[in-house]
């Protein structure tokens, strides 16, 4: 196994998915240990860094990447498996931004109130207990929550000639906020221009579904995937294996078309697995999807849709593809 | 314990929530035995019984009640503990009907296109064990899922002098279908009118999150259930309380509205339960609610959020009725 | 013709359409001369009167009627033809109601935010110049806008046994706060209920297109209107017609599923009366039909379809009934 | 006035805003005279050539640009005066395309359901009498629309390093599909980058509110615009301004969302135009506005909002900016 390893300059970081020239070139099976800084390029450090005055538009959400796939072209299927994601500090930052997140207006549900406060909760991450930490401000109030770290922003560079801030999710991939997209899991993403480019970042430490502030529990991470390609198969919206169930994410406005999409997503993708009619796979995706809310912060939202392998015959999706990485992975993690 | 039973003859059911007369005074504390009719009012017995033809609207989703509750008025709330949910037939039936689901242009996402086709699909329901089996039509296919029984609609009587009917979810609860709604659980709803007036129908053996194909697998059920009143006590939207979780349900359009108005609901709820500001209910919300859609095919779409209660320092909600509720019902199951 | 005067006392006001006893009976042909309350029951007088304070939920936007329309029956439609719609006082008063309006966040668009200023602009209303006159708060500036009558609620009773709030507009017509609602226009609304059960109110001196702070210039209105009755032809959704447009109205949300049902429905009927098929209407409807925002503040949002019948071959809609209450009008102005 | 030519080979048509080499350089005061081709690239001839096997996505909607105009840079305002804008040819055409339309479901409005029929209508220009002439499919119907020439997509390369396809509208202006975007109409962008790099093309000889087919009479033009700047005024949303109208262009979906965004946009106009604080622009916006919707078809949809300049004390806007375009205008027309 060839280990490619990445740990970007802060000059190095990209803003966009497409656009921007590789920083690496590997091949389907190396394994990429990179890391990625957190969505506020690092620059919230206490409880006085509001991100309106240490951040700047549009410096946010710095990605790791792009990353050029030898041989990857647009008809394909990128396959990328989390091998390991793990928190490279000790401190997470969560914030409430002006006129940004699901519980506010914000610059396309526009309003004319006064933003909501602005505020940074700084959570300690144990990496150990596998616990992060959140302090209440308004009352003596400390609660643990388990610790689920996750990659909001993962995609490939668009097609039509686009380029897409790293702060908008769609069937690129992109700044998608599942709190699925964690270790174990396999992502696939449509191939749209040669050599894939993609690239990842903003890591949370955890996220409610929803991200309804606006933010998770922001964090720089240390992550370990393997690269995989399957030639000649269309992935048209980002969908995710685990052991354990089949996913789709739509991305769209307003929310229910996240949802329409992410399911009829999950129906293509059942009906060619098993060989059923559209009806039919429609009736299974009824009666046994599970579909939590992804985010409603972004400028476009995302649902997830969740189908527990047990339920099915066993199929294997992608030739196999999750299985195979998930075998690699483990002898990486022997 | 008083208990009151009730099998509602076919000419007693009601379409409506609001403008109908009670059907049973209870008391708080009555144990109600009933039974509700499935939402096609028992006329889907076989795969032939399509609904356009067998069923006649408005005579759709026939609720079982209401109950007047004594002493029940504007500004309490109701609380009602599902001891049990149990289908009162073997077979449960999942249709599509035209122009009606989420993943088909209706009566307000309005097209041009034709209907999907219409069918029904028969699932049988093993209740010893807890499965329910579904069949493909298109393909040699037959799947166990979960048996997972619940109500799909459960309310009040709505506010402001209207009778809504028993198909749209709303702030007085209705037609919420939400799969939490099952036994085990305490629903909240805010009282409107003298006596509460609720009614309760439409058992689903269990459904997927959404509802996409518009129903869930649809059966009569058994239940049993405790009445409970919080007098003095507002409860602005349904919430649920299950030993593991307090639930909130949003009701709105278009569904980031139905996530909104249910994560405000449940940060309301913490920040009273915990003395926080909202701010720092806000944060907890965004960081630890689970969001799952509950479905996107009723005239109102539904949303609901969930808080473990095991992540909160304990604090008993509503005077500690669930735990009252939950004690009452291990008496009446001994 | 016989002639119907109607003013009601506040006693007599309905908050709903439907659920309330008709005031008067009517037959087709007859014309009515009533008055209308404004939406505020008339407590908002001088800008010192803020709606949360002299108004009480839900006695708002009441009602004169409900009329019930000799031989009215399902499956018929009730046509309203407009004679004339003047106001009743000399000053409208507008206003800003905490978590209601386009431009702040409400109780279904939900969000932590503070609520906008409460405030009360009063215009004067010159009859004769056929002006409103606004008074800026914040700086000495005074404009006149034209006085353009109208009435943001007219409907009849809904189906399903239904009684919906008069601040909701619907496919049964209510709040639909379209100022295309004018003198001279026919409303078209599909029966539901035996005798019709039409009531109206809500009078706008004018209103902006999308009524976005929630109301119009409020004022009571002396209206005379000739009740007309189309048996056997339904009408799936509000329609409007002048000497001059075809109209229609969609209700729903969000506010592309409105524009979608007025379209679609605009697109039914020139298929109707042109003998084309969906596509040709469609095309039409495409690159001929206008489509004003009609209202952005009340629970179901509503867009207007015009299509200027000097586009199209003249060919009578609803039998001509248009013209022949229009023929009834100038006979009594005459 | 220095007079640039231009028209574009088919090789230097552009596809996106943002993203492409500017095709020419031109300076403030600079007229410029250049031609458009249609949205379908000139391969819809007939009524044969479906869009869907003559057109090869993403190879739609090119752009006549990106000029580059000495001096701009961000936080500046570019003002483009249409002069004139005249067919090129005396056939456009409208089409359906399988999945596109704002009257069947769509990539984001997924649904199960079977496409449309494709089709193309051919109209007929007549460049003096100023009419285009339908005929219908499915019966002997020929009807004439007056000519309404506009460009459907104008706009300047976007802030944060995108890119973005020219069929999507946004903040940077591009696919507006506004049929307010006539002669004589000065059409105002903010400025993302050096040089502005604007693009237009689309050119529609006329098109319903809505564009609900997904087309307009879509035709090449030959358009003739003064390109204008101001230095240090921001404009945030674009914004046009007639002889009558100031008008502003929100774009969000869903749809309510774009006309937040263009009345918000409007209050903040007017707010500082006159003077007033923003409750009483609101007022004015209330009452006063206009708001036909532009678009439902597009990745993005767009609301106008339009303010008749006479109801308002005369200031100039943008220091005058459409008054002093309007007069070199004139000249040039002499």
């Amino acid at each position: 196994m060839t280990i490619v390893e990445y740990r970007p300059e802060p000059s190095e970081f990209v803003w966009t998915f497409g656009g921007a020239p590789p920083a690496r070139k590997v091949k389907p099976g190396d394994v990429i240990r990179l890391w990625t800084e957190d969505c506020y390029a690092g620059k919230v450090r206490s409880e006085q860094d509001l991100v309106s005055q240490v951040c700047e538009f549009p410096f946010l959400n710095p990605q790791t990447g792009p990353f050029y796939v030898d041989g990857a072209k647009p008809g394909d299927t990128l396959a990328l498996h989390f091998v390991s994601i793990e928190p490279a500090r000790d401190i997470g930052a969560a914030t409430t931004v002006p006129f940004f997140g699901a519980l506010t207006s914000d610059h396309h549900t526009a309003t004319l109130q006064e933003a909501l406060p602005e505020l940074v909760w700084l959570y300690e991450l144990d990496r150990q207990r596998r616990t992060v930490t959140y302090h209440a401000k308004s009352a003596d109030l400390t609660l643990e929550f388990p610790m689920d770290p996750m990659h909001g922003t993962v995609g490939v560079a668009p097609a039509a000639f686009e380029a897409r801030s790293a702060l908008v999710p769609d069937s690129h991939g992109g700044n998608l906020d599942t709190p699925e997209m964690r270790a174990g899991v396999t992502a696939y993403f449509g191939v749209n221009v040669e050599g894939a480019l993609f690239s990842l970042g903003d890591g949370h430490a955890r996220q409610g579904e929803g991200e309804a502030c606006g933010t998770g529990v922001e964090v720089a991470m240390n992550t370990v995937l393997i690269v995989g390609l399957i030639p000649g198969m269309l992935t048209p919206w980002p969908r995710l294996e685990s052991d354990t169930h089949l996913m789709t994410v739509g991305a769209a406005r307003p929310l229910e078309n996240a949802y329409r999409v992410a399911q009829v997503d999950m129906i293509g993708w059942l009906a060619d697995l098993h060989g059923l009619d559209h009806m039919d796979a429609y009736q299974i995706v009824a009666q046994a999807a599970l579909a939590p809310v992804a985010q409603v912060c972004n400028p476009i939202y995302t649902v997830t849709s969740k189908i527990d392998k047990s339920y099915l015959p066993a199929r294997p999706a992608y030739r196999g593809t999750h299985a195979e990485l998930r075998e690699q992975a483990a002898q990486l993690l022997r």
